[in-house]
């Protein structure tokens, strides 16, 4: 039986890929993948056959990767961040039965919230909640649903895709979601670029977030009603009781 | 200015671990963990000076890390999984007002839902939320709200901590609050030991999971309402428009 690997590469640097992920990439033939993501990929594993297909064209891309495992190719499908995370990984399986020949393996990776949050400090702390506002698969009754609750739940909030050409208020109007049930002073941040070249981090309230401009290499988290700024980081505490455990040192 | 490391190592096995979090390891003086998490690690690097303290002692775990630091020594406290998703990452930050000479670096890893959701399939491939089943440090009645907030939201979820010794009837009771708005047929999974000796997966469904019983190395997802079996792993496909967009191919 062919083996087919998908793997999440992590954020973009070599060095938040794990050590697995790389070992994939360095011994496959071919290495099928995103037009930006791939390009980061030759900068490291310049030697390699890359295959590539422009956004939104993911079935071709699956389909490609499982074409090269068919003719005998040892092949691996690169998602940025995580495979399972808002990736490649659910499609491959749902396409699978076309290639009853061929196993998946699904090799995880540091996907954007937990990329993003190192560089923000500990904004996922404790229970939290992870939303694409991309309205391209999910009907944005179905996005608006999940923010309300999820901020009635005190989630902290990792959103993904916060913007695009097209959509450059949906953040805002995601912010005014979240803000029916969490204080506008609640602690957020942004970050863009996590771990590659022009990285920034801003920490700032729920309230100034909504008038922000976010663009698709942007990250987003709010805090819980526990999330502090400590030292210019997002912290959120471990648990509701660490204030006290702590206090007591 | 000194600098201290918090490293995530993924789920155990080394080759899940990041390219950087192996390389501070493998370069700082000492290495400060949870005896268990640094157990793991003198099998792959066995020259290094180890200081371990035992399960709970987390605040003191951190402020043996921040000694190292102030001594001059190169130090890392390293966090099963990831450095920030319910990990040291916080509370080392809450602490550092103690030790205003020592910068922090946060280093992400593999958390248990990516690992484990590797093993099942692609469980988290829709938003997601993660809820801690522990009440050490959370009062139940907040767990019990986020876990019927986020099935009403349909969310696929990953549960951490969903048993212990002295909370054994815990999943059970997860299960029935989520029950409340999700059908008993909701594809769930359970991972054991996800990258380490003993790995084991199960994929069953809701009612069927409120009778297991979980431990301590266990990880439990909870599919959405879309969320399928397809050749005994657990999908959940990336949007809800997904299924017309396969179907024209």
């Amino acid at each position: 039986m062919n083996k087919i690997y998908v793997a999440g590469i992590g954020p973009g640097a070599y060095e938040q890929m794990t050590v697995k992920a790389a070992e994939v990439i360095k011994s496959c033939d071919v290495i099928v993948g995103y037009t930006v993501y791939v390009d980061l990929l030759k900068e490291y594993f310049p030697e390699k056959e890359y295959l590539t297909t422009p956004m939104r064209q993911e079935t071709e891309r699956c389909r490609m990767a499982f074409e090269e495992a068919k003719k005998g190719k040892s092949a691996v499908l690169v998602c940025s961040g995580d495979a399972g995370i808002y990736g490649m990984a659910g499609l491959m399986f749902e396409l699978s039965k076309d290639y009853p020949q061929i196993e998946i393996e699904v090799i995880p990776g540091v996907t954007a919230a937990l990329g993003g949050a190192a560089v923000l400090g500990a904004p996922l702390g404790h229970d939290c909640a992870f939303i694409s506002l991309s309205d391209l698969m999910t009907p944005w009754a179905v996005i608006e649903k999940r923010l309300l609750l999820a901020a009635e739940a005190d989630f902290a909030i990792c959103l993904y895709n916060p913007s695009s050409r097209k959509r450059n208020d949906y953040l805002g109007k995601a912010c005014e979601v979240i803000g029916r049930a969490k204080s506008p002073d609640t602690i957020c941040g942004i970050v863009r670029n996590i771990a590659r070249n022009g990285e920034t981090m801003e920490v700032l309230t729920l309230d100034e977030l909504k008038d922000m401009q976010a663009d698709m290499f942007s990250t987003v988290f709010v805090g819980n009603s526990d999330t502090k700024l400590i030292d210019g980081k997002m912290v959120t505490p471990r648990g509701y009781r660490i204030k006290e455990l702590t206090e007591n040192i």
